[in-house]
């Protein structure tokens, strides 16, 4: 457990920068010992350079204990950034360079908070969603590109190292919850990957006496999140399903406002990278509009896994004061950090 | 257009046989003339014959001019039908012999049915989801199977030829309604299909200029189908996309008890099938407690493409007194169909 924090921190585009600053500021308000650096990393960074992230800044990155990202991504309309360049660049190539093995993403519905669902009930569940295999290792390819004959394909890995250490991970997760495990995965129809990942969930249940876990196929995991979220208490899945099952889950929650990420390497070996769920929304980009809710609630969990438990339950806490107070009143981003940061502090 | 309607029927398991049942006599108080034959397949079956759909049924269910399936699959426990085999050995499999090209999938909030939205607007988009390409053709495997060192691999295979015509008869569903196409998939990541995919829509959209069209990464989706259903004229993607996001419309939209299909193949060189999106629910059969509305409604799918536009007027019009006028009263299935079928027929 380092003493001092070295962090990185990657505001990125759009929102990204007013949303760090807040989270940054709530980060200095629990009195951590930390060190800050940032990296320009982001859209505007290729933009002026060429570069979105090269080897020797890679290294620099992985010098760090942990990395805050505020969100990555320029105007979708740009054709120097089509095709999703700076998100597989940047975010994904993180994610795979230092082995992000779980991408952890919590999910609560805040009593004071307005869900879309008019009865949610309790709803308070992680989902362990696999952040290194699956569709999202750009093992694709086309022939006859752009022609009538073009074939397209993609091709999902999944290894048994892969899923076993983060359904292992999901298990120890439920063991510290409500001891509920829900795999979701499509195996009536993906029967390799499907089959590869049920034997691993049974084998490691099998592990995990205490645990109590079911399964759902994808299609019907999306019923149960708006007909019955608080069925759910770990959800265990693949890196495409997590991030479909990720985003509906802020939706119910009341909003990707909300909604923070880890991206964790749980073995120590690389930087874990922490960062809101949501985007860079360039559309109200710069106005104060953003709420920084999800970035402080992404430093909530970084102060966890970097062994600062009390700290992160003081920004959990005046996170969920805060929201509880909210009324219609719009605030600023810099307002609702300004708010969040003092009652940290004042619980100190 | 075909003067007796040729139908083959397939019950099913489960639910399957009870909501038929009330399907056909809604189909028969239209007064369309047609001849109805049985088919046996399904879990049941295969668990006492060992077959779940050789080539000679497969030669028989081809002379139809339409297809009517229920339910099939059987006990999710049963060691037996593991690994989804009737769903792939026959829905799928009817699906790809049938080149059931478009899957049509529409939502509808009715006036009368409780959202688990609590302001979700006036909802009705249909969902065009490819039928034959995608995660869905098969085409993975494994090694070392078994092993801690097993790999698998699930190969998503895309077509111009195949997304061509999908993307083409969404246009042409969009300039039928409110002129307004979604495509959703996840180009970011998945580079090369979601590459094929675009170049598709864009080149389409350019035949079709009376139509809007926008893109939606398929989590983004999810949220809108939350936060703004009404957003929704006409979505469309892939297979696997697809499957993800009707559950989902058919959740918001008040359950998939009011969910239909249609298993199209637009170019009639096999019969299209059309069936409830709902599973067999073993856990209900028999018990009449099935609600039968999404197999009726199938029903006007099929009327409708099938070249009776009044009678599925008809239907679609007693589904929805029906649905108006239900109260808290709990009816049987064949209470439901009987209702609807009486409508149906009085409107004759
Ligand atoms: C930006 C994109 C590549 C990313 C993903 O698909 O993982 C995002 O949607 C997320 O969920 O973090
Ligand atoms: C049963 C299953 C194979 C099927 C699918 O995945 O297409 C079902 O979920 C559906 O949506 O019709």
């Amino acid at each position: 457990m380092p003493s001092s924090l070295n962090l990185a921190v990657i505001p990125g585009d759009g929102i990204g920068p007013e949303v760090i600053a807040e989270a940054v500021k709530v980060l200095k308000a629990t009195g951590v010992d930390a060190t800050v650096t940032e990296y320009p990393f982001g859209a505007t960074h290729y933009l002026a350079t060429g570069s979105i992230l090269d080897q020797s800044e890679l290294d620099a990155l992985a010098q760090h204990d942990a990395i805050l990202l505020g969100a990555v991504g320029g105007d979708p309309q740009d054709p120097r950034l089509k095709g999703g360049i700076i998100e597989r660049g940047l975010l994904l190539k993180l994610r795979f360079a230092f082995d992000h093995y779980v991408n952890l993403r919590p999910t609560r519905i805040y009593p004071s908070v307005t869900s879309p669902l008019s009865n949610p009930g309790e709803v308070d569940f992680v989902v362990v969603r696999e952040g290194t295999e699956g569709p999202y290792v750009g093992n694709g390819g086309s022939i006859r590109t752009g022609t009538p004959h073009e074939i397209a394909n993609e091709v999902s890995v999944n290894t048994a190292f892969g899923v076993e250490r983060v359904v292992k991970f999901a298990f120890e997760q439920a063991e510290q919850r409500r001891g509920k495990v829900t795999f979701v995965h499509k195996t009536n129809v993906l029967t390799y990957a499907g089959g590869l990942w049920q034997r691993i969930v049974q084998a490691e249940a099998a592990n995990h006496p205490s645990v109590d876990w079911d399964y759902l196929h994808v299609d019907a995991a999306t019923i149960f999140l708006v007909t019955n979220p608080a069925r759910f208490d770990v959800i265990v899945t693949d890196n495409l399903f997590g991030d479909i099952l990720t985003d509906l889950a802020a939706a119910i929650s009341g909003g990707i406002g909300l909604a923070a990420s880890g991206n964790i390497n749980p073995d120590g070996t690389f930087p874990s990278m922490f960062e809101p769920v949501h985007g860079s929304a360039p559309d109200i980009a710069g106005k104060q509009l953003a709420d920084p809710t999800a970035a402080i609630l992404s430093v909530a969990l970084m102060l966890a896994q970097q062994g600062h438990p009390d700290a992160a339950a003081r920004v959990s806490a005046a996170v969920e004061a805060d929201l509880a107070s909210r009324g219609d009143a719009k605030r600023s981003t810099a307002e609702v950090g300004d708010a969040i940061a003092a009652a940290v502090a004042s619980a100190g």
